[in-house]
C-alpha cells in the first residue's frame, strides 16, 4: 500500500503534525488523485488555524490548504476539466474549494439562485476528517483526492503554478465581487486592503476599466507592490491613522473630488466598513468581498449614510466554478504584466506548516506557499 | 397691507410662536399664493424642532410645515401643474419641499444622476427665515408663498386634503424606495417601523405585489391599523423584546421560511439596521428609507453579515417631484380602500402649534395636523 | 395489469386517438403516480399539433398537457412537495413541465445562470413517446407517472382545480416575466395580446403595481373579460385596425402622455414585436413573453427605435419551479378577486380531444380543459 | 468688422460653399469664441448631407461639423470648463453637441431620467441657419462661437487635437454604451461594424475587462487597425458573405463556444440587429449604439430570438456631457497605447469639404479631418 504524508492540523492554535496517510487503492469513477505541486497558505487558513471560525466545529485532524495546483497521477476513468478539455496524467490542475458540486436542491440553489451559498456544501481544506479514507482533501500534503464531479481546469502551458497559486483564492474572489461592482470606464476605485485579495481587487479594477485605483492598506512593500502594478495612489494606513484623514484623502485623490464611486472592502476588519461607507460619493457603489469571516461589529458605521449617500452596498461570498475559470484565463493573459509568480515570497516545506502559518500571521509574507 | 399669520420656531426645543407677516405684494410671473388648507406634522419637524439636524445651523426664526395643501389665492401670469394642468384660483394643490427646481449643475445633478440629493438644492420649511419677505416659505401658516419653478400638483377632485396631508412626505418617499426594492410578486416584505413610513412602506409592499407583509414595530394602536390595512403580520418590538427573537419570528413567519426577500428600514433608529440585515435572506434586499437624520451608528450591525448573505442594501433619501405626482395618483386610486384620510387623529390650530409637536413627539397621535 | 386511457398525438395534424396503456407495476423511489382531474389545452399544444416545432421532431405517438391538476394515487416511498410539505394519496397536485430536475452541469446551468434555459431539460407532454413505459408522461390522460425530483406543489385546500388550469402556464410565464419588468408604482403598462398569457400579463401588471393598464388585442369576449379583471382600458384590434393607429391611442392612453413604462408581448405574433416597441416611451422597458416558438421575422421592425428611443428589451421564456410555487399561492391569493375558475369556458372528455383543440385554435374559447 | 470663412452646406447632397460670415462683436457673459483647430467628419455628417434625417428638415445654409477641436480667442468674463478648471485665451477645448445644457424640464430630462434624450435640446453642427448671428455653431469653419453653459473641456497637455478629433463622437458615444453593456472580466464581446464607432468599442471593451473581442466589418485596412488595437479576431463581411456562416464564426471563436456573452451593434446598418442578435449567447446583452439613424426595417429579425435565448438588447443614444469628460480622460490615458492620431488618414481645408465629405461617404478614409 502506498503511503503520502499530510501536515494536520490537530486543534486550533497547535503545531501542525506531518502524518502519513495510505492512498486510495482505487480513484472512482470521475474522480482523479493528483500529486500536489505547491499550495497555497491564505488568510482563512490562518483565521481557520486561529479558530476565528464562527462557532463551527472543525473534525480533527484536518488537511488545510485550498489554493492548489496539483499533477494528475491517476485518473477514474475518461474525465474532463470544467472547459471540455479531455484530462490525462501529468496535466497540470487547479480546482475550488467544492467537493463535487453544489446539491442544486436547497433555498439557495434554487430560489435565491446563488449556488456559491449553497446550503449543502461540503469543501475540501478543512471540511473532512483526514483520518478516514480517502484521507488526501486538502492540500497541504504530497497527494490529494478529487472527487467526481469536482470542477477541474486544466493550466494552460506556460502558465507557472506560481503565477496561479500567488492568485490564489483572492483571484475568482475578485472576479466575482467584479461583476457586481459594475465598474464604468474611468471610474475612480478605491481599494480597501492590500493582502492577496486587496492586491487583485486592484489588478480587477485596473483590467475593468478604472480611471484611477487607490489602495488603502500597509504595510509599505504591499503598497510598493501596488503601486508597481498600476495603483495610482495608495494611502498608507500607518502614516495617516486617522480614519477622517483618510476619507479626506480618498475624495481629494478622487477624480471627481466627490468621493470614489466604487469602493472594494477587501481587508476583513469590521472597522473598515465604517471607514469605507465614507469613502463612496454620493450614489457610489461599495462591495463588500473582504468580510468572510465573522470578526464582530463596525461600531462606528452609521446608517444614516447609507440613506444620505444611497449608497448600493452589495456582498460577495467567495465564488462560483465559472469564476475560477475566468480567473485562470485572467491570470495567464496578465501573468508577465504584472509578474504574478513573483509575489510568492516564501517556501515551505510540509515539515515547516507552523513555521509558515506563523510567518503568513504576522504579515511577515507577501504570499507564501508550500512545497511538498 | 395685507397680512397673515404664521407658527414660527424660534430656538430648538422652544415654544412656538404666531407672528404676523405682511403678504407679498406681488406674485412674480410663474409663481403662486396659496390660503393654507391643512398641514401635516412630520416626524422630521420633530427632529428639526429637537435640535437633530448634524449640525446643520437654522436661520431663526422659520416656519416649518412640508406636508402641504392650499388652495390658490393669487398666481403670477399663467402657472400649469407638474402634469401640465393649467392652475386657477381655487384651485387645491399640494408641492413637493423643494423650493423652484433642482440646480442641474452640481456633481450630483449631472454625474451622479440623482437630482434629489442636488448640492444646491433650497427647501420650504425650515430652510429660509421667515423675517425676510417674501416670509411665508413653509406651511404652518395661513399662507405659503410658491416660487416660480416649483413643482405643483392640482389635487383630483374628489381627493380629502386630509388623504393626502396623512400620506404626506411619506408616501413620496416609499413611492421612491419602492423603486428600488424591486418587489417581486410573491415576496416577503418586512417593514421595520410603523410610523407614517412604515405604513406607507406596507402600502406600497402590497400595492407593489408583496405576497406577504410583516410589519415591526409599535405601539398597538399602529399595530392594529397595519393589520386593517392589509399587513399578514405584525411584532410589537414591546411584546418582542429581544431581537434575536425578532429575527426568528420574522423567518418562521416568512413564506420561505429563510427570511424576507425585501426588508424596508423605515424606523430611523440606528440599532434598526443591524436588526433588519439578519431578517433577510441570503440573497436579499434592504433599503434603508428611514434613516433620514444621523441619529449615530449601529454599533451592533457585523459587516459579515452583508458578505456571508450577499445582501443588497440600498439607501434611499427623500424623493423627486416625479415620485410625488406618482403617490398623488396612489393616493387618489387608494383612499377609499385604506381609508386615508381616517388616519388624521388630531387636528390643531396654530396657536397649538407646540401642543401639537409636543403630541407628535410624545406618540400620541397617528397622524396630526394644523388647520389654521 | 391495470390499464388506463390517453388521448394520444400520432401525428402533425391528424385526429387524436385514445389509446389504452399499462400502468406502472411499481412506482419507483421518490416518484409519484397521478389520477388526471383536469388538463387545459394550452396555445403551445396547438402549435405543436399544427407542427410549429421549428423543425424539431416528435417521438410519435405522444401524449400533451402540461397544465394540469392530478390526485396522488401510489407515492415512491416519501415524497415531498416543493414547499417541503410531506404528499400522501389524495392530495392535489400540479407540476412544471421539466421531467426530473434540470442538468446543472451545462452551460446555461452553470454560467449564464438561466436553468429554465437548461439544454439538457427533457419535458413532460411531448417530450418523450407513450408507446415506451411508463406510458403516461402527458396530461391529456388518464393518469400521469411523475418521475422522481419532478418539482410537485401541492394545491392549497380550497383552490379549485379550474382556478389553476385556467391559469396554466400563463401564469408562472407571467411570473417569470414580471420578475424582468419590474414594474414601478404608478407605471403605464401595455399588454399586447389577450390570450391566457396576456390576461395573466393584466393581472401581474395589476397586482405588481401598474397604475394604468392597457390590453390589446381580441375578440371582444376577451377583452370585456380583460375589463372586467380591471384593464382600465382596451384596444381591440379588429376595430382599430392600423398598428399606427393604435401606436397614436396608446400615446394618448398612457398617464404619461408619452408612451407605456413597460410593455408585455404576449401575443406570440412576429409583428407584435415592432408594433409594441413603439408603445413604449423613450427609456422604456419591454419584455417579450409570447415569442415562445419561431413564428418568422417582424418585418417592419426598426432597429433605430431601440437606440432612439433607449429601450430596453428583454426575452423571458419559460419559467423556473420557484415561478410555479408562486404562480399557485398568488392564484390561491386571488382567485376569488378575479373569478378564475369562471374563464373555463369549455370542457372536453378524452374523446373528445381532437374537437377541442380545434376550438381552442379557432379562438372559440377562453379556457378549454380536459377532464378525463 | 472680423469676419471668418465656413463651408456651408447649402442642401442636401449638393456642393459645399464657403461663406464669409462677421465674427460677433461681443462674446456674451460665460460664452467663449474659439479659432477652430481641427474638425472630424463623421459618419452623421454624411448621413446629414445625404439626407437621411429621417423627415427632419434643416434650415439651410447650415455648418456642419460636431467633432471639435478649437482654441479659445475671446471669453464672455470668467468661464470654467466642466471639470471647473478656470479657461483662459490660448487653451484648446473640446465640447459635445448640445448648445448650452438640457431643459431639465421636459419629460425625458424629470421623468425618464435621460437628459441625453432631451426633447427641447438644440444642437451645433445643423440645429441653426449659419445666416443669423452669431453664425459659427459648427465646426466646419474658421471660428465657432459657443453660448454659456455649453459642456467645454479643456485638452490635457500633451493630448494632440488628432488624437481627440479621431476620436470624435465615436469615443463618448461608446463610453455611454459600455455602461450599459457591464462587462464582466473574460466576457466575449463582438462589435459590428469596423467604422469609428466600431474601433472605439473594440477599445472600450478591451479597456473594460473583456477577455476575447471579434470585430466583424470590413474592409481590409479597418481590420488590420482593429487588430493592431488588440482585437483577437476579425470576421470580413466581405469574404464571410453569409450571415449564417458569420454567425457560426462568432460561436466558434467566442471563448465559450456558445456565442458572445456582449455584443455592440455599431455599423448602423439595419440588417446587422437581425445578425447580432444571434451572435449573443444565450442570456447575452445585445447594446444597439449605431443605428443612429432610422435606415429602414431589419427585414430578417425573429422576435423569437429575444424569448428563446432570453436576450436584454439596450439602446445607448449619443451621450451626456460626462461621457465626455470620461472620453478625454480615456484617450489621454490611451493614446500612446493605441496611437490615436495617426489613424487621421486625410486632412482637407474648408475648400475642399465636398471633396472630404465624398471621400468619407465612399468609405476611403479611416478618419478625415478639415484643418481650416
Amino acid at each position: 500500500m502506498k503511503m503520502g504524508k499530510a501536515a494536520v492540523m490537530v486543534d486550533f492554535d497547535k503545531p501542525f503534525e506531518v502524518r502519513n496517510y495510505p492512498l486510495p487503492d482505487k480513484v472512482e469513477q470521475g474522480a482523479v488523485l493528483v500529486k500536489m505541486v505547491m499550495a497555497g497558505i491564505c488568510g482563512t487558513d490562518v483565521h481557520t488555524w486561529l479558530g476565528h471560525t464562527g462557532g463551527k466545529i472543525l473534525n480533527f485532524p484536518v488537511i488545510l490548504g485550498h489554493e492548489n495546483v496539483g499533477e494528475i497521477v491517476e485518473l477514474g476513468g475518461e474525465v474532463k476539466d470544467w472547459n471540455g478539455i479531455p484530462l490525462k496524467k501529468g496535466d497540470r490542475i487547479t480546482w475550488p474549494t467544492t467537493i463535487g458540486t453544489y446539491c442544486y436542491q436547497c433555498f439557495n440553489c434554487t430560489v435565491a439562485g446563488i449556488p456559491n451559498k449553497c446550503l449543502q456544501r461540503k469543501t475540501y481544506g478543512a471540511g473532512i476528517t483526514s483520518e478516514q479514507s480517502p484521507h488526501f482533501l486538502g492540500g497541504w500534503a504530497e497527494y490529494c483526492y478529487l472527487y467526481p464531479r469536482t470542477s477541474l481546469f486544466k493550466l494552460p502551458d506556460g502558465l507557472p503554478a506560481e503565477a496561479l497559486v500567488a492568485s490564489g483564492c483572492a483571484a475568482p474572489t475578485m472576479v466575482h465581487a467584479s461583476e457586481k461592482a459594475d465598474i464604468h470606464v474611468g471610474d475612480t476605485v478605491v481599494v480597501q486592503g492590500s493582502g492577496p485579495v486587496g492586491l487583485f481587487g486592484l489588478i480587477v479594477a485596473r483590467e475593468n476599466g478604472a480611471g484611477k485605483v487607490i489602495v488603502v492598506g500597509g504595510p509599505t512593500e504591499r503598497l510598493d507592490l501596488a503601486r508597481r502594478w498600476g495603483a495610482d495612489a495608495t494611502i498608507d494606513i500607518s502614516e495617516v491613522k486617522d480614519p477622517k484623514d483618510r476619507v479626506q484623502l480618498v475624495k481629494e485623490k478622487s477624480l471627481s473630488k466627490y468621493g470614489a464611486d466604487v469602493v472594494f472592502e477587501c481587508s476583513g476588519v469590521p472597522a473598515a466598513f465604517a471607514e469605507g461607507a465614507q469613502y463612496a460619493r454620493d450614489g457610489g457603489r461599495y462591495v463588500i468581498v473582504g468580510q468572510f469571516m465573522d470578526a464582530g461589529p463596525s461600531e462606528t458605521f452609521h446608517p444614516f449614510w447609507i440613506t444620505f449617500k444611497e449608497l448600493t452596498v452589495m456582498g460577495s461570498y467567495s465564488w462560483e466554478p465559472k469564476h475560477t475559470g475566468r480567473a485562470v484565463a485572467l491570470i495567464d493573459r496578465i501573468k508577465d504584466k504584472y509578474s504574478l509568480k513573483d509575489i510568492v515570497t516564501d517556501r515551505f516545506k510540509l515539515e515547516q506548516t507552523t513555521e509558515a502559518i506563523q510567518a503568513v500571521r504576522d504579515w511577515k509574507t507577501i504570499k507564501a506557499v508550500l512545497v511538498p
